[in-house]
């Protein structure tokens, strides 16, 4: 495992350093990490941006094998990934391995993205020589990719959303040299995965520079990345003063830039009463595993339920916190995380007509920074009068509201801000008598779900994994899904060129069998454009 | 024509009014315009977010009609709009016709858009039950409306980019309820485009609120409207200053929005030296013509042109400085953008290096807030030391900027920032010799034009109208043609809903018979999905 600053193909040193701590033990990991030096940033960012006239014109196919093969050499790194995984992020093996598939097979799939080639959206208008009053010019429009992403690694997946993870995959992908501030909670497994890039990179030729990895204790670092002019994007995922913070820097900018941020939230989820009626034991045993999920460090965890006032509801209650009590703590990510957790939790037992459903007490033998699954209720009316009860909190934590009229339930909707999902718990009856309601919920999400839980956020196409702010910075892009890969690009248009000059995308004849839209046509078949120009 | 504030189908005056100036005579124009109240900010909003819970919903066919209803509405306002059109911006009357059909063409376009339906971006990726560790939800993806935009007319397109211009026609088609602030430069122009909107939304059944107007010839009720919670996207075509400043009042809102904001460019010609020895005087009546085409009052005039040190590129400065000479003054939109043109454009050639092309002195009798025509030139030693000489001059105003060695072309474009277009002109042999210099302007430009001039946008799927920063707020949306729709929208999932509560766009069968893709691949047979679970 290499320590040092990853610049390009390079090993560079740095003066001062910092150990990783394993949460499990509260002890500091083996490894010194090199704080990256003030010349490191613009040495990375010089490199990317040298890579980038280059890698930008890879073609299809050699770019898909380099994507493949950063999966191969991940998967070549064997136990000592998932064992250095499971030492710094304190989650379980079993996890880390599902992560680690899912960081695969989130590569190959832009790998086939890639090599398909129709997300380049190609737009095709040919020429009209004898319109009046003047002739309208051949304009082929499709994207291009904007230039060297600085990508955050996220705490809560240590591999599927850090080094290698979706954004990094995203943006090699659409042909951004990328360069990584690696999360400090786990800079081994970031140096691992780092190594497993840098390997592909070179197997397969790619340029150097169109990866490097930066590590850091603190903040530096990363704002020297967001503020250097040759940065094009930013992407992030964590809390919301983190984003905000980004958001802030790129924004202040002599040439502002895009920052997708991934901000979390609370994911509410309506109780309606005919299901709690049919089913509130399931639906209880249901909630207790999703809220404990990975001790509650999901982004979609449901931080929120909200229900009518009922007998249902009452049973529902009891048996949700009969479940919580029955389930064991877990390791948290980091001691900061679970200092946040255990006041944060506490501290809204404390607000105005909150009380406890249900707490566990079984504590992980032996073990450090361990978060106890805790669910609250409140009063539908205190809820809504009450901002510091409408905020995150980032572990095995929910909060029951209870409504006592129809009406109440609406209210919660508007006093709720962007969230990344919105569930809905319902029988055929419910969905009947709240149409209204569900309607809403579309206005405040990036995804609507119905009888399921948020968290388990599958990889297809889709998949919106980003919600009106504060879930995210831009609720128009996505973070998981193939959609990711718009986010670091923008569309080109090529006017009057002739067809040697122009990308093989937009070529007479379709070389790349792709789909394009063609004199307002959807096709991809191999010739169906020679413009004018080209048969002339 | 109604000079009150339109708040949904009802006119509303108020206490303090102005009057809109004709630039040509200098004289104000009749009709006394009320500046909006503060509470009318307040009321539109309201009115608008009603409406968009209906109108998002109403059917694709039925947004078509609306749409095509203002286009007919607009047509039928006939001379009337014309005239006071070219009283208010002191464009000729063949401009302003051109103008108009534009402006139907584009509702029109969004008409058939919505109609056809596929701009959705539909993608389904069916359950799988049986997967294992744990069986795959059913999940749906489409896009929708943000909800209530806020538009800003523009001064130099008082039909095509003000109240029924290109923002709101495609504002409108996402669904989206419009709140134009009305440009204080033609007032009158916009009443009557607003009342055509009026007219055809009652006629068609639309909820009121889906549109309204608000006037002020001053600054508060633009940044009221950007500040209310009530408004999702703002779209603004001007000056930097404006679209920076509306970009700042939207990122400290306590949820921030997005604001797409064209703020111009200077839109970089390179001159290539086969192309100028082969036809320098075609080239130089072409640009002559560009330069001052709308008295030079285009997002896209060439504001600078590049060359190297030739004989040939001495021919066509004397070619171009003869052709402006003949051409005669303009008038500009308002006596403040004709102030400005003046001023600056004297500045210009006092600074260092600075030398005069030509100018013309041929003054439009009897006419007020002329321009009169500028080309200027300097060294491209010089132009790279000098920031000022980088910064837009809106007007007809050029500078040629003399290379001396081949490397300085591209150290103009990285002296460069976001431009909407770059423009090269160059035969057979430049394109060969320069394929470096050409692969790295489409770095800093929304649209690569060869042999063609930048002025003349194209409403095809194809344009891109947005470069990076500072040409626009967002280079990853266009403002100009279909792709504008998407500034309004953004991606929702549907996970595991039952077909029959999904939206029309994604259900089982695609009634709609729009593109979709399904389970990665696109299609839009009628009955290509029937999900397992609507078998059952």
């Amino acid at each position: 495992m290499k320590t040092e600053n990853l610049i390009g193909f390079k090993y560079a040193a740095g003066q001062k350093t910092f150990k990783a701590i394993e949460p499990a033990s509260g002890k500091e990991l083996q490894g010194d990490f090199a704080v990256a030096p003030a010349d490191a940033v613009d040495e990375a960012l010089s490199l990317a941006e040298k890579a980038f006239a280059t890698y930008r014109n890879i073609d299809k196919k050699t770019k898909a094998t380099f994507l493949r093969n950063i999966a191969a050499e991940i998967n070549n790194l064997g136990d000592e990934l998932i064992e250095r995984a499971m030492a710094e992020s304190g989650l379980p093996q079993a996890r880390l391995q599902g992560e680690r598939g899912r960081t695969i097979g989130q590569l190959n799939m832009f790998a086939d993205l890639v090599e398909e080639g129709s997300w380049v959206e190609a737009v095709i208008d040919r020429a009209m020589p004898d319109r009046q009053p003047a002739p309208r010019p051949d304009i082929r429009k499709m994207l291009v990719p904007l230039g060297p992403a600085v990508v955050f690694g996220a705490s809560n997946f240590p591999l599927a959303f850090s080094v290698a993870g979706g954004d990094t995959a995203s943006a090699l992908a659409a042909g951004c040299p990328v360069i990584v501030k690696a999360h400090p909670a786990h800079p081994g497994t970031s140096a691992l995965v780092a190594e497993a890039i840098k390997k592909a990179a070179e197997k397969t030729g790619m340029p150097e520079g169109v990866f490097s990895i930066l590590y850091d204790d603190g903040y530096a670092v990363g704002e020297a990345l967001v503020k250097h002019a040759k940065t094009k994007i930013v992407t992030f995922t964590g809390s919301f003063r983190g984003g905000t913070a980004l958001m802030k820097l790129a924004q202040e900018r002599e040439y502002p830039i895009p920052v997708f941020a991934e901000m979390g939230s609370i994911n509410p989820v309506f109780l309606l009463p005919e299901a709690l009626e049919n089913r509130y034991e399931q639906i209880a045993e249901q909630y207790a595993a999703s809220i404990t999920l990975g001790a509650g460090q999901f982004c979609t965890n449901p931080g929120l339920l909200i229900g009518m006032k009922s007998k249902a509801l009452d049973r529902f209650k009891a048996a949700l916190g009969e479940a919580i009590g029955r389930i064991a703590s877990g390791t948290m990510l980091t001691p900061g995380i679970c200092k946040n957790y255990s006041t944060l939790s506490e501290e809204m037992l404390k607000e105005q007509g909150v009380t406890l459903v249900g707490r566990s007490g079984k504590l992980a033998d032996d073990k450090s920074n361990q978060a106890l699954p805790l669910v609250a209720e409140v009063s539908a009316s205190s809820f809504l009068v009450n901002p510091k009860l409408k905020e995150e909190v980032f572990g095995p934590y929910s909060l029951l509201v209870i409504a006592d009229y129809e009406v109440q339930l609406q209210q919660v909707i508007e006093a709720l801000h962007g969230q990344l999902t919105v569930s809905v718990v319902a029988d055929e009856d419910d969905l009947e008598k709240h149409k209204e309601l569900i309607q809403s919920l579309v206005d405040i999400a990036g995804r609507v779900i119905l009888n399921n839980v948020p968290t388990g956020v599958e990889v297809v196409p889709s998949m919106q994994h980003g919600g009106p702010f504060p879930a995210t910075s831009d609720g128009r892009f996505t973070s998981v899904g193939t959609g990711a890969i718009k986010r670091f690009a923008r569309p080109v248009s090529w006017q009057n060129w002739s067809n040697n000059m122009l990308p093989d995308e937009l070529k007479d004849g379709n070389p790349l069998q792709i789909w394009r839209l063609v004199d307002n046509n959807w096709t991809k078949e191999k010739s169906e454009v020679s413009s004018p120009k080209s048969d002339a």
